[in-house]
Parts: C-alpha cells; structure tokens; sequence
C-alpha cells in the first residue's frame, strides 16, 4: 500500500518545524516508523531539514538499507532510527538533534530534568549515551547498527537520550509528540540553566510528571502543531481529537 | 447588548502582540472582563494566540462554563480568569503566561522585583504560588475553581503570582495594562539575571515604585501598543488619552 | 532657513536603526541638534522610535518647549537632550535609551569599559548617574531642566553616561557617530556579561582607546550606517567621506 | 584567464551567509585565493558583508595592493589576508570577523576548543593574538605586512586564530569550509559559554577531533551551504561531490 500523502507531508512539516524552532540547524533528522512494513521506517535524503520536501523522504529498511534509493544519498546516521524502531515497539517517531541548549548538558554532569509541566514529557533520569565509552576515539557519528543498537540500550525505555559532545535522541508515539518533546526538552534546557544562576531549583515531582503524562491528551500536541505550521510556513492538517480536554 | 467590535479585535490584538514578543507560546491565555455581564469574561477557544481570530473569542459565566460554546472547545485552566474576577473588582483583564525568563524565577528562591522604572508596574513582594502546597502531586494545571481561588488568593492584591514550575498571571485595569506588564515582567527578569551574574544589584526604593505607578498614565501604555501592533502586523486602533503627559 | 530634507530623513533613520538593533524599545529617544537655531534641537514627537515618520519631527527650544507643537504631544524627557546640547559645543547628536545590555551595568558595581576596538567610542570611566543622589525618589524620568542639567553634569565631556535603573545618554559630534556608540556600547555590554563569566577580563588600555579616536574616520559610521539602513528597510543616503581610509 | 561568475558568486554569497549567521556585522571580511595569479587574492571593497554585490569585488596582490582599484575603497585589514595566503600554500580562503561569542574569550584565559564534533575543524590549541605583545598600545587594526605577518606567525598551521579585543582569524581550503568553520567557532563558543556555568567540561578528545577530520568529506560542507544559501536568500549552486558518504 502506498504511504499516504498526509503522512509524507507531515514528515515535511516535523522537519521544517524543528528548523524553523532551531532545534535542528543544517543536521539532525526526523523519521516515522512505516505504518505497514515491519521495522521500516521514513526518513530524508541526507538534506538540511529546513530545505526537505515529499521528494526527499525515501523508506528504509530495519537495517538501513533504502528500499528504492534512486540516486539519493542517505543520512550517515539513519541507523539510529532503525535500532530504536527495531527494541521499542512503542515508538513510531524519532527525532535526532544538536540543539545548541541541550548539548552543554551532554558534555557536563548537571543532570537535564523537568523544570516545568509543558517538559514532562522528556521524563526523568535522561542518560547521557558517550560513543566513547564502547568504541573509544571515534567520529562520534552512529554509523552502523552496532552503534545504533548501543544508543538504543542506553535510550531504554525512556523518551529522550543525550549523546555526549554531539546531541540527543527523542523517541515517541508520534510525529507530533517527538516534534513536541524535542522543542521541550530545548526550552527546559535553556529555563535549566538560567535557573542554575539563580539557586537551588525546585524540579517537578515524580508525582507531578506522572500526573502530566496520566493526563496529556493528543489535543495538547495539536495546539502547539498549528502555531509550529504558522511559524514554519506550512498549511496546518487538523486531526481528529482523542482523550481528555484540551490542557493548559 | 452586543460586544463592541473594538473590543474583540482589542483581544485580538492583545494575543497576537503576546505571541509576537515571545510571552506566550502555543500557550497561555489573555481576558478581558464582560463590559456589561458582572463577573464574566471574554477569552478565547483553546488556541495558540498567534493563531487567534475574533470568531475564537468565547464568553463565560464565573464558574467558568461557556455561554454558548458553538462546538468550540475552552482553555482547561480557563478557571484561573474567572477566580480573578471575582476576587478583584479592580480587574479588568488577565494574562496567563508560560514566559520562559519569568519561569527560572518560579522554581528558584530569587525573588524577583522591580530593577527599572518602566517595570515597576509588577511590584514587589510577588509571591510564588504553589500548587503542591494544598493540592499535592498534580499536573500543575488550574482546571477547576477551587485551584484558581487558592491561586486568586496568593496573588491577592497584587498585579503578578507567579506559578511554581509552569508561569504566572497577571492582571490589571485593562488589556493595555496587563500586556503591558507581561512584557515588562518578562524584561525585568531578563535584567535581572544578567545583573545577578555581576553583582548585588540596587532595587528600585519602594519610594521610586510608589512615584512611578502614581505618575503612570494611559500614554504610557499607548507608546507601547502603538509600537507591538506594528510588530504583531496588527492596525493601531488610537485611544482618547487620559492623565498626566506623556513620559519616560 | 528651513531643515534639509535630508536631515529630517536621517533623524528619521537614525531612529529606524535604532528600534531595529534592539537598542530602544517603544521607550527612548534621539535628537539632533538644529543646524542653525542656537541651543534648540530636532527631536520627535512621543512615540516609539519604531513608528516614528518626518512629520513626528518637532523643533524644541534649548528649555525643551516646542517651537511649533500643532498638537503634538512631546517626549516628557525631552529636556535630557536640552541640558546636553548646553553644556557640550562639541555635541550635535543625542540619544537616550534603555539597552536591556546596558542597563544591568547601570543597577550593580560593575563597570562597563571597552573591550573591543569598535567600542572604543564608549569611553573609559563610564560615570552611572542616580536621580536618586539628588532628588530622591522619584519616579526616575528626567522631565524638567534642573534634573537634566544634574544628568548633563555626570556625563561632563564624556561620550556616554549610564543612568541607574532607567538607561542611558550617549553624546557625541553627529547622528551617525551616537547611533554607532549606541549599539557598540549595548555589543560592550554584551561581550561583557560573557566574559565575566569567563574568568578576569584584558579591557583596552588607555592607550589603545586613544589610538582608536584617532584613528577613526567617518568612513567607519557609513559602512556601519548602509548597513543598519538596509536592516532598517531605510534608503541609504551616501555621505561624502573624510578622514583617513576606511578601517577594520 | 577572467575569474568564473561562479567564483564571484560564491564569495558573494560567503558574505551574505557570514552576515545572516551573525558571524559578521558591519565588519568583518571574507577572501579566496586567486585560482591562477600566484599570492593573489579577490576580496570585497571596504563594505558591509550583508550589501556586497558582484561588483565590489576586487583583486589584490600579495602585498595588498589592488590590482585595479577602479575608484573603490579597500578594506584597511586586507593585509590579514595577503599574511596567510604567503605563509599557507594549504590555504584556499580566509574570514576575519567580529563574532561576539568568540571575542569573550579573545579577552580572558579560558581556552576555546572544541566541545562538539560538528566544531572539530576549529582544532585544539587555539591560539589568541595580541597586537600588543609586539606593537603596544595601537588601534589594534591590522594595516600593513608586518603586523599582518605577525598574526600569520601566531596562527601558524592551525585553521583559527584569535585577535584579542577584535575577533579572530579562520583559514581553510575552501570558502565553503571557512564559513563552515567560521560558523561553528561561534557555535562552540555559544556551548562552552553555557557549559561552563554547569560545571567540568568533557571536550572532544585529540582522537576523536582527528577522526572528525579524517572522515570529513565535503559533503558535509554541502550540506550546511545549501541550507546557509536557503536563510541568505541566495541561489543555491550544487557542487560535484568528493570524498566518503554524507556524515551526521
């Protein structure tokens, strides 16, 4: 079956949107997990995602091996979406970014937690992923599945890993919520260290994160979309509504 | 009678201008109390306020249920609006923001006060309210009137709470007012966090905030607007001025 | 004789730039001083320096009453550019403004100084004046000679004074060279707030700043000014060059 | 042999990119070596990066003498150029400018170096110049062979120098890696600057920097042009590629 034309341009708009926020600049990249072929997935030619259209979006397979490359040169690092679709079936969007608030945190011990409810969702105990650590003096760049796979061990369970000295991974349930969280795990950062010259801080609660994210409905996420498609320049594609009301 | 056409462009405005000088994001909210109904308010749907036209501006009793929602779906914490309201005679509109120098602020025990004249319209003495103290581990979200009114209570007489880990409100006279001192709010603690980085910093007296809110006249407020609705791409609707002469 | 044109829309540019760069908001102003008539200036009417259009521009007398108001509602600080044009010859250009750079020098010890060469027009022994030294509290404006002449007597023959909790007064010989001292001084506070945070800082020596005012042409201003105009969305109005060839 | 309109072009759109990036304002240059005439350069007239136009390009000899001045004003720094392309055969173009996320640390002790693989080309031991060591108090300008001869000895084999109080110096192979590198040394500026306040940083490793450079293709360089070009508001000119697959 063929990948329906509003999947293709909502991969557009997430790329164009973490542009357009600065949480991606010439790198980083955005897939979704193809919604019928086991452990495939979507995701750019090797382009800056601000320049990215439908044209560019080419399937690949659990391996990293493009089904139907056509002259295209894929992202080095595709394998990081692969190995994370390939150990959480929970996951059908992948974020991988450089965002210029997050980094500083991967490359010192102050730990990244939530500082506010909209950023609950990068949850709590954000590891720190250092390529260094197994393969020692690299290019820090996850060029194969064994590295990917190393990531995605460190990811675990949870919404978000640091990559030491080059980034992070968000990894979520849509499109919509990796956008989502990958903007907000940027603004916690910068609110985490503005905070940090102020004094002692007062994080959320386990409590309170898990309240966030018991109560967090799909209608959050659209919100936040329409005003990112503004910003981007991209037509907003209403989605239908599911759980409770809108929040905030 | 039917609600001034001014009015509503007015509330508009007031959102698009918020948006526009980065005080609220795909969230927060701004009201504008009923001209003629006692203790209802005008506030719009659940939207992003860059997105917000007059068609999304709704109507709610006190407690917070829509007049005549028409399919459209309310702000969760538009509770927060009505709880000040009715505490406060002397409100006329009410800002909630997310504004992400204000928030270090909230989490931290640094109190924010006044460091410039054209900021003394926040006070001093601003409480941080939070929603932990009486209602334990929650989302952090004011959906109900109960939460608001333990939230109207911390603000009190004030101008600006701010709210531990999610924002703050603020409210005033008028929208001019309260936009106004959102964005001033928002300046103040960017001066005061590039201050706190070289040193003690010198406080506006209590003297100098008491002469300056005396002095203040509509003019002032004017200046401002004029100035945001250029930015915001929006017509400047010129008010009959009041008070004093023009200052600053 | 009536103004040139060209004057009028280089007043007009200057405060373009101005709101442009960042360095005044809706707040803060910039005259210049009346190329015929002794002691008296050209400054606008009270408005945001962004909105700000030739038919603004109001003659004023060296006591800050307007030759010609037709109905304009002055700046209420306007005097602040009277008192100066008094006490300094050498002054043609004045600009008053609240860098939210500058103004955390202005509310601690520390001392703003030139660090780098193209801020050398700042001046060292930067003095920082308080209303509050003389008049006590005050709402901190400067709206009659008495305080003005109190603000013109700190800054004495220097290029710039920093006016606490309120802003600042940069002086200088045309409206090029105070636009360009205006934004190089909010860039100083800047590099500075950085590099404090850095570890001890080298500023300029004595020396060095000399050098810099001697060697300076005009030529610097207009690479500057065609550049600021084209941000500005202003025309650039080429101005023949004197002095020594074009530097940095 | 007449130089190709795709050179031209190409150092055209360097400027623009330097200035849409920040990494220049109204000073600050960008230079290639002349493809045939040995020891020359082709550099802007004394302007503005953000307003440069084909026609303000001009030819110098290594001595910085214009090869046909044809009425316009040279920059009084292009001798920085000239120093290098003598002192470096490896070098193919050369950016002096004025990031204000790098002055910070041309003025204190603490070392830059690269905390991110992207920013691996900027290389470990960077030196800081200061034109007071040899020439006292001076303008800091680099205006003849022999201060410009000076700074070239301090930059010796390594890609960046930088100027104390004034800026810095980047040299490459191409313009493409120049504004590459020149954007990426701001960048690491920006992530040192906020790490530093969390705590200890880890920086690359000297292993992993020189996998960094050995793995680096041009593809790389491509990449950020095409998307450079896009925010520029310049035509993009595709290149052949060379050397291993995209990275990152």
């Amino acid at each position: 079956m063929p990948i329906s034309p509003q999947l293709i341009e909502e991969l557009v708009t997430a790329n164009r949107i973490l542009a357009r926020e600065g949480v991606v600049d010439s790198f980083g990249h955005v897939s979704v997990r193809h919604p019928d072929r086991r452990g495939h997935y979507l995701l750019s030619r090797a382009r800056a995602p601000e320049c990215i259209e439908a044209a560019d979006l080419m399937e690949f397979a659990p391996d990293g091996a493009p089904v139907d490359a056509a002259g295209r040169t894929p992202y080095a690092e595709r394998f990081i979406h692969g190995a994370v679709y390939g150990a959480r079936p929970d996951v059908h969007a992948v974020v991988h970014n450089h965002s210029p608030s997050v980094i500083p945190f991967s490359i010192t011990r102050a730990a990244l937690a939530p500082v506010m409810h909209m950023c609950a969702g990068i949850g709590r105990g954000i590891p720190t992923w250092d390529s260094r650590t197994r393969f020692g003096d690299t290019n820090l760049l996850v060029t194969n599945m064994e590295t990917a796979r190393d990531l995605a061990a460190a990811l675990g369970d949870r919404p978000v890993a640091l990559m030491r000295g080059h980034g992070c991974v968000v990894a979520g349930g849509s499109l919509r919520e990796v956008v989502f969280n990958s903007i907000y795990l940027q603004l916690n950062a910068e609110l985490q260290l503005k905070a940090m010259a102020l004094g002692e801080i007062t994080f959320l609660s386990e409590g309170e994160i898990a309240a966030v994210m018991r109560t967090r409905s799909s209608f959050t996420f659209e919100r936040a979309w329409e005003f990112w498609c503004r910003r981007a320049g991209r037509t907003y594609d209403v989605r239908p509504m599911e759980g409770p009301l809108a929040r905030s």
